[in-house]
């Protein structure tokens, strides 16, 4: 029987590169997008292509409106995106976010009968998220034990984020390794309204560094 | 400053009971309600009566298309609703039901600025849900306080669930002296078209039991 996993699919570069990896590792990979109200609507569509080029057996985009709870510049409007690096939670920070992911994957994959959910949370070059970094990823994990029907019956749903303590860099490197189209993903925070990014936001900048240190250039800019 | 709650109420008799519980706690309540595809929509509609009839300060319907996933008699019309009880875990469970609850209610609890969360989870006169056990409410407590900004700032949102270790029949008491008007309240898995409640599926004979240990007639069959 092959394994099956479930893989939070963003559209961006680190959620592409982890899709690459739990494919390498044998999985059939279902992955999984969210229509949260986000600002950057545009990354749906990239998931999708980055969902089809790295031979997913299934893409789905769940809709769910916690974006309408508000108090985050990613899914407000009139909350501006910060364009310089902050030493505290910026106001991206979407309340909740990667918990409210990871529990819906959980309820997929245990449909699914799927082994693990891929994640690519990133404590590394990152924006300071509180729900990337490790101990929230196995206090997630020890919760969906008990949460689960699999997980009374003595077996685990694991939760795998392969690149949480990787630099951009080498998150950059294992993809193109692995064979991903990079061209396809857009990390942009805030991206115009013709698709192209800002350039200013965090995410641009933590990117566009990540790829300055390869030495490659990143191909969604060419 | 008022204290705020987040309280999720479905329309039945437990989250009813819980509500009364946090208002007469001295909390200004926010009632959140899911959508989630549940063939019981009606209940939908008596979260809202529930909501006002309870002096909720708001009351919001998140949609969440969980159901389509399938896996549960709650939510896939083909998939017959059991009328016997089981020493399983039934097949009316929905996968990560009350972990996706909890992680929507957690953002909205976060950018409320509420001190907690309060779920109609009872582990006593219940269906078996793995989700429901104090073990799984603790254990997403954890984990909660790791995801959010506020527990990086060293507060709680803390996961009450006041009616976890009562009896279906001292859930009935306690609500009723709160002066919770449970006719409001429909338990049913199945209810047919017209609204009448089948009388046969776990969650009718739970509360018909319940009420009859209490000596009360329930109102809502009245």
């Amino acid at each position: 029987m092959s394994k099956k996993a479930v893989v939070l699919v963003s559209g961006g570069l680190d959620s592409a590169t982890v899709l690459a990896m739990a494919k390498d590792q044998g999985y059939t990979c279902y992955a999984l997008s969210m229509d949260y109200g986000q600002r950057h609507r545009i990354e749906l569509d990239r998931a999708r292509k980055v969902a089809l080029a790295n031979g997913a057996a299934e893409h789905r985009v769940v809709r769910i409106d916690i974006g309408n709870f508000g108090g985050s510049a990613l899914t407000d409007q009139d909350l501006a995106v910060p364009t310089q690096a902050s030493t505290e939670i910026p106001i991206t920070y979407v309340p909740a976010r990667n918990t409210v992911f990871l529990s819906v994957a959980l309820g997929w994959a245990e449909v699914l009968g799927a082994q693990a959910i891929f994640i690519g949370a990133n404590a590394v070059d990152y924006s300071g998220y509180p729900d990337c970094r490790p101990e929230y990823i196995a206090a997630f994990q020890a919760m969906a034990n008990l949460a689960t029907k699999t997980g009374v019956n003595g077996e685990t749903i694991r939760i795998e984020a392969p690149i949480i303590d990787l630099t951009k860099a080498d998150i950059i490197k294992a993809g193109t390794t692995l064979g991903v189209d990079y061209s396809h993903t857009i990390s942009c925070y805030n991206p115009r309204t013709d698709g192209k990014v800002c350039g200013e936001c965090d995410s641009c900048r933590i990117r566009a560094a990540g790829f300055a240190a390869t030495g490659v250039p990143d191909p969604a800019l060419i």
